[in-house]
């Protein structure tokens, strides 16, 4: 095989395989082996010059998926037909199951059996991704969608309850159960004044993390 | 020296001048050989004996002093003249600050930066602490001073909050922000009938809370 020229290339070929690798059969149950057999023309050496591990290329997968959700989001943002809880509220339809992004997060999540990964992620949720949706409640506040007085402190629950407490790999639940903590979690946030959960959010958060289990 | 033929007698004077020390010019500063100083009597060796390092010494102070919490808050849990909600109160009073139980909270922070140490207390706030404090909460159900529908989402969002988001070690605060915090918390609880935060419990949150920074 001569020499690639565009390692780039190569990577996103690697990338692309792995991904639909790992949703026709499973992360766990897919091997580097399959990846070089799907591919054909490269070698088990080649990947691992690109990669230096299964774990690394679904890490990849995951933060590719992150811009291009980050990505989706400015858009949303920009848009004038939709007050800020109607942007929220549509940033969260992207999240549903069925899409590519949602499928990520669910194959994902045993990477987070790692203690350095788990903290890492933990981080995100407490800070960098509070620190992302501040704006957008603070614009809810101006335009009067989320009236809130508290916007820092309900980005942060907001965020410590989406990506930790109401996810069933952390807190395994049967679905009624998975539905009341949604209610609960409804009714806290409504009483500082962030309406975000309406019914349709509550059927969408409900399908979204009931697939969302260890 | 004498070989030690009790050797819970020497494990508890090392625990015992370890605690003093650590109290007097902090857990960072002491070294063993300040342990071994003080103590006089014992070698570098000998503390090796009993602990593998400065570490685990300060793990035992603080489980020793878990169990004793316990062992206060079952005889809080037997008072008949307090409902389910003031026993919970009394056992905050508790943790307040001057206590050699508080410090110790204080003092044992940095152990948290050690990704294993934190998972094990993040999974311990998450399902085992709730749990503990999940029968009183349905104590409270029954004679009306906890009227939730939600105890178990309550007793696991109270833990999550009080060990993890209002701990200033993790979400640097100013003392204002603290208050606004801990107003927070005490109105999202209360939505959910948990009315857990009163003025003196927000009190003693905000000095016990203010102290425990990075």
């Amino acid at each position: 095989m001569a020499r690639n020229a565009h390692p780039e290339v190569t990577e996103q070929r690697i990338i692309d395989t792995a991904r639909d690798l790992f949703m026709e059969q499973g992360y766990e149950q897919t091997t580097i082996q399959d990846i070089v057999d799907r591919l054909g023309d490269l070698s088990k050496g080649a990947i691992y010059h690109h990669f230096a591990s299964k774990e690394a290329i679904l890490d990849r997968l995951v933060s590719d998926n992150m811009h291009m959700l980050d990505k989706w989001r400015s858009i949303v943002i920009e848009r004038t037909d939709l007050n800020a809880l109607e942007k929220i509220r549509e940033m969260c339809r992207l999240s549903t199951p069925g899409q590519d992004h949602y499928d990520l997060i669910r194959m994902s999540m045993p990477l987070l059996d790692d203690p350095n990964y788990f903290i890492e992620n933990m981080h995100f949720w407490s800070h960098e991704l509070p620190a992302r949706w501040l704006p957008l409640v603070k614009e809810g506040m101006q335009d009067g969608s989320i009236p809130t007085e508290y916007p820092q402190e309900a980005t942060e629950i907001l965020c410590l309850l989406t990506s930790y407490w109401l996810v069933p790999y952390f807190f395994p639940v049967t679905p009624e159960q998975l539905k009341r903590r949604i209610e609960c979690a409804a009714i806290m946030l409504n009483a500082i004044n962030v309406p975000l959960f309406d019914d349709e959010m509550k059927e969408l958060a409900l399908k979204l993390y009931s697939n969302i289990t260890r």
